[in-house]
């Protein structure tokens, strides 16, 4: 995790083509960028190109908001690519959304305190007062929109959430067992941009209890699973999971703590590659570079 | 794996009361049974008393064929108790079942072929003759009923089976990649006595081509699980499950490779807890003991 | 994790003998006492019988305080059993050590904030300032005695720290990457009682920079143990082990951040066993109840 | 595993230097080759670039046996480059080492038969006539050297051993639990091509007996380890490791048999690695492509 101050990452996937490894990495290196990452991905399948590519800004001969334009005109349309340039000078804001319990709020303040996460988080959002006190410790503010519980003023809270994403120039939600559905307007703001942490392996066990679910199914292993939200009930595309063994010994109960652990550890690592801009996403399904 | 002939195993349970446990114990200590095995779980969820308990032969002042009735006597009606009784001198006896692939078959027989699987091999059944090699390979006979594609032969199909199942004496069914649906006339014959290996991890992925299905999904782990056959598809209680991580480079083709090897290996620990008389089941859920 | 105030637990081992399970089961039922939990294990190899068995001490016959002597005058002699004897509605008493790394801290801290440790941590102890906020973050006191690089003050400090231990009732300690040699008094002091974190797959890697020494040994597989600290370094009886997978992309620096969070669980489970007096130590091995 | 002929791969590592993969992507794409395939690597720690590239050879206009002199008179000797070069046409062809133990020699030909390996295996050699059967099984000739307890015969043995890989072309070596330490002048015939597989997490529990080492440690989790042979005692470069949880309940005998599902697993991931050309080697590190 060296720091490298001043580089550009440019995450692109397009129609598979002859030559365009060499037509990229030509253009940084004829304009003296240092390329310090490079990987990329076929997908054979469906005739796709995937790449990720970092290069060091020092010292490269195009001005940094003239990049944008450069790519655009010699490459995108040319090749039909969808591509997102970042600059890792510019720290990406994430607003975490939490409800009642705490353990992966704990553990994401956990991890920014201990500079583990190179972000900004300048809020947290609930619809509960429960967890001001974790905010308070960490000296975050903390926001409270209550939901009523027949949703009748859900659209007028996610105005104010909105209006607070806007003001605080957030660039990516975490909903660290926020347990409430965000709506549309808010995942079109927010394309593959807000990141949920569901605690079962999906597609099992989708929905309200899944730790029941999976006691009541007779599972040997449960699991944990992040993924971007899209307007489909936990079935946006998965950026990690990871899974623990139980027995029959484990009851309901003992399953959520040890889920618990897996959720922390699922999302954080969710969030750790979004923050990294190491994620790509076609066809429902992601791409994580390493 | 020492070796311990003549010992007596019994499975067991019942609503759970006080003074199980000692009454059992005290039953064989009092009669010079001596205890080299005793497990026991209380699922107080559902209120219900688990027990396996294992005891030398030699010695013990009851006679074998006595054993059954004295526990059926003293104890299961008293109790409401579920009971098996097995004597490790009398190896279960399983029949293959396989279809075109040959990884699990192989896994199986090789092991069984060192010595791992502490049961009796008469015979491979198959609606293919494709694998026959392999049975001639380890000198077991290879039964070949072909099952046309209307499926209009199926129930004379399974009688021929059947009858084999009843002269071989087989005790239980190993579905090694079998790909053919059993009738519900095999399965009451062999309740909880079909093992079956489900190439995905259940319940994701139920039914045809779960490999395809979880690539599409874009999961990041895929798994196998061993569950026991019931009328319902693919929702028999799970015997064992285990998973191994992928990542976006997988196609179908490599899960399927990657697959193999987790179906080999969760069929074969499944089929040696069942030859170790270490499972029980209750509600569709199986209780391991270790 | 359902509470259950009033419950007696009784740790013990010995050489095997005939009958010990039906009479000490016997001893409770006939004393009123209903069995909540009854494991036990017989170690074939070095022929000792291990158990662990835990009992509602409502309605029990003999008066808590008279337990004790009815065990060792019935039992522990004539076994020849080592004993322990625990009550659930005493609280174990726990101090943790830390030095500068906050990882451990935080994540037990949020553990023992969420009701997940059913312990008192009265006091935090250090040789640096450092993670003050944090312990100021929860309200535990922290106390911070600066060990001089010559160690010559090593012996007062440690007395100091002894007095702190006593003056709190301490029943064990946990060094949360503490970063010290703990002295041989200390440890004869708690015997099994001090927990520590090793950040590698013990016995690899023993000593410092661990993953340093890793990356240099080229491992495809990184861990984490805990253990009972012990007079040799690294040495102690182990508790609790977990590993992740890495490949040749990680640096010495991504194997620290990747194996922090296999110390957090690793460590946060050593705890949770001990708490719950699931653990036995004999010859230098765990014997860990479920 | 879609099947492509007629690729060519190039293995490469040398000194980092700006513009190495244009250079390289360039000379391909503009002599008409279809880059199928490129993964690189820097290791920022000893400044080294690691590049496999795989392109097809239809269409290519440097005929393939043209193709290793404009390497190196382009780029090798200028990068200061160690290089490979392959073409997927030429199977890699295996020698088989054994003694007494069946599971891997078993696991591996399963997969050889089932189309898992794209190899040749002209032979199977051993020290003992123990697996002759296993060898007829599959049709393959099986050499037996009997080497003297007191080693006085092991020149001579290798001797004949060298003779037979010379006379069949073998390319690599694997040794499946062979059992005896092969001699400096075959790892040196053979380096970086003789796989080896070691019962143990290396570098935990080198050499013999390492299963009771394990159980004597009182370690939870166990491991296997493949790795290519230097004339240092299990000291080679790693290529894969995997590992499996066991208990206080598992003896030196049941670790024995979970361990040999490990070395079947991880020396058959080892072997397709180096089948598939996707292993590099340096400063007794491997690197691995995906």
């Amino acid at each position: 995790m060296e720091k490298r101050e001043n580089t550009a990452i440019l995450l692109l996937y397009c129609p598979d083509q002859q030559g365009i490894i060499t037509e990229i990495t030509r253009f940084i290196a004829d304009n003296r960028g240092n390329i310090v990452y490079l990987d990329q991905y076929v997908d054979r399948h469906d005739g796709v190109f995937f790449m990720r590519i970092e290069w060091e800004l020092e010292g490269f001969t195009i001005p940094r908001d003239k990049i944008n334009d450069y790519i655009d005109t010699l490459y995108a349309k040319r090749y039909g690519m969808t591509y997102y340039l970042y600059f890792t000078d510019q720290k990406p804001r994430m607003a975490l959304f939490v409800s009642k319990m705490s353990h992966c709020l704990y553990d994401l303040l956990a991890r920014y305190k201990a500079g583990e996460l190179d972000c900004d988080i300048p809020c947290i959002v609930s619809n509960h007062e429960d967890l001001r006190y974790v905010a308070e410790q960490f000296g975050i503010p903390y926001y409270v929109w209550s939901i009523k519980k027949d949703h009748s003023n859900k659209r007028e809270v996610e105005e104010a959430e909105m209006d607070l994403m806007r003001r605080e120039g957030i660039t990516f939600i975490v909903l660290a067992r926020y347990m409430q559905i965000v709506t549309e307007d808010m995942i079109k703001a927010y394309p593959n941009r807000i990141i949920n942490i569901h605690h079962s392996f999906l597609p099992a066990f989708i929905g309200a209890k899944p730790y029941h679910q999976a006691w009541q199914r007779g599972v040997k292993i449960i699991g944990a699973t992040s993924h971007y939200v899209t307007t489909e009930l936990d079935a946006g595309p998965i950026i990690e999971q990871d899974v623990v063994r139980i027995t029959h010994r484990d009851t309901p109960e003992t399953l959520v703590l040890k889920g618990r652990d897996l959720e922390k550890i699922v999302l954080s690592r969710a969030v750790k590659k979004h923050i990294e801009h190491k994620i790509l996403t076609y066809n429902n399904r992601t791409f994580i570079f390493t």
